[in-house]
């Protein structure tokens, strides 16, 4: 009987899930492939959409038959598919109730808009043109907030869309011990008198050769190109179309090495959590990733604790060589890992390294935090983030353009979204600790070229859990610990110490 | 009052649109970009949204609006916007309610697998692989037809899908005509002792530089792409995503000129008629093509009366000597123009040159007259192929890939489609002389590498004109003129009778 109750659930949600995955590959479209003139007329096709989904999820018949779900024999395990299928589709389900479809519409249709006028107000290095698209936005997502409902402050709200049952205390208060130790240690990193050669990474790397070998490394470690793709994009991202369709994106510059093939590695990570989800729960929560946290912590793996490990390098160094013989001949392997590994603050968080990576995102949540509060205004927002870079990295930017226009997150209403960076950062750390606990010396296997073995075990310990556990369970189940930046720290101190001689 | 009424529909039928246009991204994505294992997914995402878009289709509400505004002033002009969105949507809501919604969604189902599985039944060289797909797609065809119901023969109501309002029995009346003049034209040609010099063209065309020339020529004759796309794929094709959003795909041979760079210029002229529709009518019947036979008309004009023209020639062959030096650098251009007019029977449609394309439409367009009306099955399609290439065209394919699996449209269930290829060379042929006698000259013009004159004049004559004129119609209103075969010969004989020395 419950069963019969589930399936036709089961129906409902399915059915909402063929329009969710045409809305994805609209805006993959919209960031990889549209004519320049085709946005407005696509800004409005995204908004139809974002309203017909909407009003399919708050389908009274979906609330009718969750209440009786959740009484049921089948909810009686939280953990179990049956279980969290029933948990999470009725959380979300009281989420979007609470949401008006107009509002759903209006964030749909100012994030569409606002991504073109971003791109452009960032190329023409003009703050004041995207401005008034920033405004409507946090206005927006305050509301959205307003509508939700928190029990701490108004960003426990936003945050919950990300990193579903976090709390910004919780948040903030790992983030505040990983910012105590970090900034003294990127103090003494500076004043080392050890410091690697870097120039060789800003020698001319031919393009076509950077996309052979992004390939190359991101099939090696385990992304399936048959179930998924690489395009050219402004902004790179992951995004999932359907069980077997995952794209990846990346962007070429061919004076500098590290920006494709580190951010391939990174998009790659995404893509095989999503590749590694179980495709016969495709649209439920079981066949979910758990939380963007998680899902970050399985790129910033690939990218940093995987592609940045002298190991790594052992089996792939003599290809790289060999692909780029102008820029790399004269560089010896090790020369090589500690210019990747290098240190230094620098204004661009997608480019930045792994120590001072989470001081951009502390800025991010600070200001975010400040603004969604009410004390903030968007229009200050520039200054803010100036001083903000000054006090926490020691640096400023020229221009809002690498400055405050950077990154594309609020102008797609992605508000709430930069402190799951840090988290996945945190919990990468602590995973491929539990990793090396269960499967030996990973560094044995890098060098080897043997990646699939990790990539098993990320499948059957993350990616098939799905959204069994929230993530604060899921990393305690893979861990036995809770979250800490103390693996973090770790991991660093142990890869820099050798290359700066602390 | 009735405009009130108008709104409310014009408003329904704009829903409608977005998600059309949802589900022509999705095919164009599925024909260019989708991984080879997304295939299954994909066909469930196609099938229901064809269901949603056929559901909110027939929606009742839509019937009662139309009977109102049927009787209203504002259908009083048919050929006016009004009066012909009130007659075009009327017709096409009747049709619509006519079909179940089960058969629309097995049909886009069918239509998305069988896709797939001719891609393989073409690469294998293997009839029995596609046969239960061809089977299966022409008996749906044939519940279709049944279901919207015809007065002479059951062809006639698919026919109409592509060409409204005309007959199986007066297209095949032009189509003999023609044949009956182009079969001994053929014949006198093959006879001919002058054969054009055609073996550079075989010659190594780098595909980089054929991507080049494609794309600037289908610029410089008018194709925006600030409003469209050229991308790769197998069959080549045009669609519109959005009014200002077309997209045309090509493929490339590295051995052959032809195939790229006229089919380049065949759906840039499919796109520059959709670019030239009133965009403030998106979505209905004034900013709508008319006919598949008048779109045809567009693409043929300018792949063949202005691209294979000495004039077009004598602005753009330096060019091509500079793009392929290799391959053209001994050719003169009165060489080159003989041999992309050639003259050959031959077993490829796509590839056929202008006198005997029309022999292989009219193979297809009696074969599937035939099993429609039951009197072939479509396991003898093979045999009754061959006989008909045999037949029409004096040439017998070595095996099924380059005969009766050569095309997409039968697994797309695109049936009643071709003939509408000859409409398009019967109509093109006439739209040219009319402009000639609007425009003087175009020789004259094109020599000079001035397109937009005639562009300007197809946009005014043809394209802003949308459906306010069925195709016979609008044929008569633009050329004084009913559809005929002699405008096309004509032109055949004036451009051949000097190459072949007739």
């Amino acid at each position: 009987m419950s069963l019969e109750i589930l399936n036709e659930l089961v129906a409902l949600v399915r059915q909402n899930s063929y329009l969710k995955s045409s809305l994805a590959l609209l805006e993959w479209d919209q960031q990889t492939k549209l004519p320049s003139q085709a946005g407005a007329f696509r800004a409005e096709q995204i908004t139809f959409m974002a309203g017909e989904i909407h009003s399919r999820a708050t389908d009274p018949r979906i609330g009718e038959l969750l209440n009786e779900l959740s009484t049921s024999e089948l909810a009686e395990d939280p953990t179990s598919d049956h279980g969290a299928t029933i948990r999470e589709l009725k959380r979300e389900y009281e989420k979007q109730i609470k949401l008006p479809n107009k509002l759903v519409q209006a964030i749909a249709r100012a994030s569409a808009l606002s991504q073109q006028i971003w791109v452009e107000a960032r190329r023409e290095n003009d703050f004041s043109k995207f401005a008034p698209c920033l405004k409507e936005m946090f206005e927006l997502k305050q509301e959205q907030a307003d509508a939700l409902g928190y029990d701490e402050c108004r960003y426990d709200a936003l945050l919950d869309e990300y990193e579903p049952y976090a709390k910004t205390s919780e948040v903030a208060a790992v983030l505040h011990a990983l910012k105590d130790e970090l900034v003294p240690l990127v103090a003494e990193i500076s004043e080392s008198g050890n410091q690697p050669k870097t120039e060789f990474l800003k020698r001319n790397f031919p393009i076509p050769a950077q996309e052979i070998f992004g390939r190359e490394a991101s099939a090696k470690i385990g992304f399936d190109y048959e179930r998924g793709r690489l395009d050219l994009t402004h902004h790179p991202f992951c995004t999932e179309l359907g069980p077997n369709d995952v794209r990846i994106t990346t962007r070429y510059d061919d004076s500098f090495f590290n920006s494709a093939f580190f951010g391939i590695l990174h998009e790659a990570g995404h893509g095989i959590y999503e590749q590694g989800l179980r495709s016969e729960f495709y649209g439920l929560p079981p066949g979910h990733y758990c939380s963007l946290g998680i899902h970050e912590s399985q790129s910033r793996l690939w990218e940093n604790l995987v592609g940045r490990a002298t190991s790594f390098w052992t089996y792939f160094y003599s290809r790289a060589q060999q692909l780029f013989p102008t820029a790399l001949g004269d560089v010896n392997k090790d020369e090589f890992v500690g210019a990747i590994n290098q240190v230094s603050p620098s204004l661009i968080r997608v480019e930045a390294d792994e120590a001072t990576y989470d001081l951009h995102i502390i800025i991010r949540f600070q200001l975010e935090q400040a603004v969604i509060d009410g004390q903030l205004d968007t229009d200050d927002l520039p200054t803010a983030w100036n001083e903000k870079y000054q006090q926490y990295l020691g640096v400023q930017p020229d221009n809002d353009s690498v400055g405050v226009l950077q990154d594309i997150h609020w102008s797609a209403g992605l508000i709430g979204y930069f402190p799951t960076y840090s988290l996945g950062n945190l919990y990468a750390s602590q995973f491929i600790d539990a990793a090396s606990r269960d499967l030996g010396n990973l560094d044995e296997l890098f060098q080897h070229g043997e990646f699939e073995p990790l990539k098993k075990w990320l499948n059957r310990e993350i990616h098939e859990r799905g959204m069994c556990f929230n993530s604060p369970e899921l990393g305690e189940k893979v861990t036995g610990q809770g979250l800490s930046h103390e693996a973090l720290m770790a991991h660093l101190r142990a890869k820099l110490e050798p290359i700066y001689a602390l």
